[in-house]
């Protein structure tokens, strides 16, 4: 790697980022502004191809102050606007890194990347990988073969090419073959998931020529058979006008008359949002890479958290087969979350009184990209809140729990992840991921299919000659806390219940069990432990709850998945670097935010949260805390059943942060009873009183007082 | 145990049990009737406490034919319809139970249970404990060393007494004193669990007189401190009208404009309703120890479950010291989930349009106690049902989750559950349980408590001289299945994903992994394995997925839990016999539907769920499967927050049945698309199209349609 640092001088007078928030996205001109200045880097007519152009968020330490100064009301501390991006050469395999300051209009840093670092892939590609892979002369003789009924439309599927060690060093697509019903081949969005074809191209990155095509086995072992005349299979469509629609479903609408009850401002140069609901309030910031993240979460005005996001995702497949072991996909660092964010439709995405953000990438040639609609903002109603009732008066006191939801919904070729945080009014944030879309298909022999079919171990057949493969999706949610504080430390503790032993005069009846907590010393990848009840907390030891003592906190809860099947030896495992713990905790470092490192493209591993974990930093702090980072994994491993095709019923997967000691009492208990005055439901039935009454009391020194029964001293 | 069998003539000619259908549950006037023939064996001026007056459910024999002549519109068979009581000669320790024929008028059953078996309480008899422990002389006489301030109210929480085996034989309760805000005596609504007071009477159950008093430790050991003199600690208060209520959030109704879209029937006598609803077909029965319990749910005319309901609970504490060591409740056997049911309010306790049902149980006289609005009915928006964007066109295809609701509140002493039964359009049922309400408290010494104070690590100090104990939730839920067919067996199998040896011809890259399935072939208690991912599905081996070949079945997606801490020395876990496993699957055997037992008021153990798991019945059938019952247990170790106090925000946990290769595609598939002019969402933004577009496209023999970029061959 060389580093060239050089001046320039500013081409074009902007201006324009003195008005931008030290979080601020980078807005369009600035990163058509970037591209500029890293092309006059370069001769004249090199052509680059920009992998991003994002913000280079400015390091915590400069950060803080900035903060801190917004909260007081003092001068704001001027931080340097700058601008991180990667490219190629286009047309060679020559990768740079380049961080802009677009303050000083100073090139700060920008190197060439070294061996087995590799780009994401990005939209205008993934075109042109489509568009060779079906005009390969190689590709196009091997499709004869299958002599498809005239008329038909094969399509590409280009795939992250994964790594295996095998003649990977540069950078490559696979890319996997599907048709359009051959009976309907004019329906642009017939799913041509359920016509798999046995054909997988292989191409490189420079030329974005076919390399080798890979053939692909369809039978019960991994024998590659010569392709042969395709046999007609049925259509399975997704698409609502071929389904004979049910008609017995009456409106739903949630109408709130007085619109929505959280406000939604534009900070700086219009690319960061201010949100504040029920106590609640942060900052949204979007980027290719993660889509939303959040900051500065508080509730209150206390500090939660200072960063929130989706750090990384994995997905590696079952099949051991050749060239299906490589599938294993980072959808964010391969794709990007952000990059990839549906346009969000009025009543389609979400119900009632509804917010959206646009927002701005990166394309290939360092234009700006407009995303419309990118995030959706709404309430929704979440059911009782709390409720009790006193079975002596029969009088009920309930409230509802309103929800709000930040929204983004992604599609990655196949699939689909609807990502939301949400927050109530209880103090708690959720995370959560609803997976659906369309599997992933490849082609099954007949003979292993139908009723009598034996199928194979690692997949299961969901339409007549189409496999889905086993995969599993691992999420890492990155949280970077700052509970009860901008500056104080935090620490990692987690809580267990044990049985007491029996003892004679402590626990005579083997009934006792008591919770102990352990705090975490060093930077260490960990696990859930349900039979222990494990709950991970985060706490700030520098504060104590004034009632009870304890160290004020948020407790983790995520649900036990099973981690990556893959074995440790394996290029899926060394990759992945966050899916074989339930949570990681590393000391705070400014650019370690991704949990399967910066690069997850062919990656060789070594680069992410596992490799920051092994350096065992000091992450107690002694008795006052640190500043750490928690990466929360969670997952499913889909099975799939056929019920998931031809499009998938949502997955629902949560992590929660519920509050511990942080309050004095429920936060929630100043929520407005829910009452039908309020709520105005319908009901074809008269209403009717409590049933619940009577009461029996004792009144000291006085008067019986309530209800049927009285004692009196 | 003697048994008397005795024929009576009829008192009075009713000719109404023809009218009903044999899961009807008994109306008002067969209550009384059944209490009539069975005070008629007695002699004249006897006095009978009756625990339970309820249907007496017809042997599953009998009921099967009637259930296929429904379907077929065949002649019913005549079911005699029959009651079930529980009773005790009043003021007696002499506890019986009968079976009355209501439809021969004979008594087929009265028997005298034996020692150790004792009725649940009920509500005459706790307003009773709590009037006779408050005008004890001698608990009079404990109040008076606290020097409470003038005008104090002291009441009284009878508690269930548990087992320990200590002189307890008789059928006891213990009872826990509070006291309301001494500074505002006049509410009734006052919270009284902010004030525990160390004294808790006991009392047995002929005379209902105090027959010890206990003084409980109150410090970080088991030491009984001589009672001294209250000190002033302040309120905390749930009700609304001592909250500083939040002003800031706005109306959101659900509208149904044209109403809801289910349908809810009564059926025979107008005790059992039949609801429909999305191709969801299913019986609503409603007793006092369940409350609601769902018969005979089908889904597109195809059963998948004979009976569903909550089986048991159980919940014992963590306290090892005496007398909370006996803290160990059963909510359906001691007290009855259906009996506790609050009365459900319009717009308080759901939104949208809501239907109701309403139902009778029996009191202590063996009269009718009428329970209005005990279960809710109605539809919500569970978010996206499922959704694909084709990136070729920009076309999103989307669909909304509707959910069914059938929902019932109890209120068992502080603590609520809210119980639902919930249906979506993809074939899914979910249990789920929200447990809210307020924590049932002790006292402890001022010098745990405040920011130095240690507190002891059984409890979380939750205000200011209040302890809250941990403890556990333990559920179990049984689902009798009838997956595909009224008649064919069922099989229990589960599910596990394993890593393949990495081999170099089959796995060369270490990524493969693959699924098995196991049968259960006796009748046990088995554990979840999430590092296995192990899932248990219920399967009909009869029938076969005719695309790929798999039984037909039902997943069940319980989360792990911790299950109980008792020993197994311990009476706690020898009475809850369903906790100390994930699931437990039996043989069916008529009346063998309570996890814990049929009576589990301080009951020793051996009569519930493990008791018959013991008997390592066949429940596998050779290969076509057996008539098999499952109760999935779930659960929380409720390690309290001061944030779940003085109200707790609710606690939501479920269980999921979902369809695995039982359908033939998504079953969703036919839901009309989520689109505004149906959902009717509103925004402050203009709604822009999907910035989705281009497409890549190879037409076989023909032109080139779709995007961009075409090929051809």
């Amino acid at each position: 790697m060389s580093t060239q640092v050089q001046s320039f001088s500013l081409p074009k007078a902007t201006g324009k980022h003195q008005a931008a928030h030290p979080l601020c996205a980078l807005r369009g001109d600035e990163i058509s502004y970037t591209a500029e200045l890293i092309r006059s880097l370069w001769p004249a007519n090199t052509d680059l191809r920009f992998k991003t152009i994002t913000l280079d968020e400015p390091p915590k330490a400069q950060l803080l102050p900035y903060l801190e100064a917004e909260v007081s009301g003092g001068k704001l501390p001027v931080i340097d606007r700058k601008a991180f991006a990667a490219y190629y050469i286009r047309n060679t395999e020559r990768f740079h890194e380049a961080v802009v300051n677009l303050s000083t209009t100073q090139i700060e840093r920008n190197v060439r990347l070294g061996a087995n670092i590799h780009g994401n892939g990005d939209y205008e590609e993934i075109v042109l990988i489509e568009k060779n892979a079906l005009e390969d002369e190689g590709v196009k003789a091997e499709i004869a073969k299958l002599q498809l009924p005239e008329g038909t439309i094969v399509c590409a599927d280009p795939w992250i090419y994964g790594s295996d060690g095998i003649n990977d060093d540069e950078r490559l697509f696979q890319v996997f073959l599907y048709m359009r019903d051959p009976s309907n081949p004019s329906d642009l969005d017939s799913n041509h998931y359920a016509f798999p074809l046995p054909i997988s191209p292989v191409i490189e990155c420079n030329s974005y020529k076919v390399i080798r095509i890979d053939i692909l086995p369809t039978g019960k072992d991994n024998t590659i058979k010569p392709i042969s005349k395709w046999t007609a299979a049925p259509a399975n469509e997704y698409i609502h006008e071929y389904q004979n629609l049910r008609n017995d479903l009456k409106p739903l609408h949630v109408v709130q008359p007085e619109g929505a009850s959280f406000n939604i401002n534009p900070v700086g140069n219009g690319t960061l949002h201010n949100l504040s609901w029920q106590k609640w309030n942060m900052q949204i910031h979007y980027n290719a890479r993660e889509g939303p993240v959040l900051f500065n979460i508080s509730y209150d005005g206390r500090p939660l958290i200072f960063r929130l996001s989706l750090s990384d995702m994995n997905i590696p497949y079952a099949d051991p087969r050749h060239p299906f072991h490589k599938k294993s996909a980072f959808d964010l660092g391969d794709a990007g979350a952000g990059a990839m964010a549906n346009n969000l439709q009025l009543g389609c995405d979400c119900l009632g009184h509804i917010a959206y953000i646009s927002s701005t990438v990166s394309d290939d040639k360092g234009d700006p990209m407009p995303l419309e609609n990118c995030v959706c903002i709404h309430e929704q109603d979440g059911g009782i809140g709390w409720k009790h009732t006193n079975y002596r008066t029969g009088r009920a006191a309930v409230t509802r729990n309103r929800e709000l939801v930040i929204q983004t919904i992604i599609t990655v070729s196949n699939y689909e992840y609807i990502l939301a945080y949400m927050f109530n009014q209880v103090g708690e944030i959720t995370y959560e991921v609803r997976a659906t879309g369309v599997l992933s298909t490849q082609p099954i022999d007949q003979e292993l299919c139908g009723p009598d079919g034996e199928g194979v171990p690692w997949g299961t057949v969901v339409h007549p000659g189409v496999l889905a493969t086993h995969h599993q999706h691992i999420f890492s949610l990155r949280i970077d806390p700052n509970i009860g504080s901008l500056r104080e430390g935090n620490q990692l503790v987690y809580t267990e219940a044990h049985a007491m032993p029996i003892d004679k005069d402590w626990n005579p009846n083997g009934t006792g069990y008591y919770t102990e907590d352990t705090l975490v010393e060093k930077s260490a990848g960990l696990n859930l432990n349900p039979d222990a009840n494990r709950v991970f907390k985060i706490i700030n030891p520098n504060q104590r709850n004034q009632i009870n003592g304890k160290s004020i906190g948020y407790k983790i809860q995520a649900p036990p998945f099973q981690k990556i099947l893959s074995a440790p030896e394996s290029f899926n495992y060394k990759r992945a670097e966050f899916s074989d713990k339930n949570i990681y905790v590393t000391k705070y470092a400014d650019r370690e935010l991704y949990a399967g490192g910066w690069y997850t493209n062919q990656s060789r591993g070594g680069t992410g949260v596992r490799s920051w974990a092994e350096r065992r930093d000091d992450v107690a702090g002694g008795s006052t805390g640190s500043d750490l980072v928690l990466f929360v994994q969670f997952g499913i491993n889909h099975i799939p059943r056929i019920e998931d095709f031809p499009v998938m019923p949502c997955e629902k997967i949560s992590v929660h942060l519920k509050p511990v000691n942080f309050f004095d009492k429920n936060p929630g208990i100043d929520v407005r009873p829910s009452e039908q005055v309020f709520n105005r439901s319908t009901s074809a039935q008269q209403e009717t009183s409590h049933h619940q009454a009577g009461s029996v009391e004792m009144k000291v020194n006085g008067d019986c007082c309530g209800g049927e029964v009285k004692g009196k001293l």
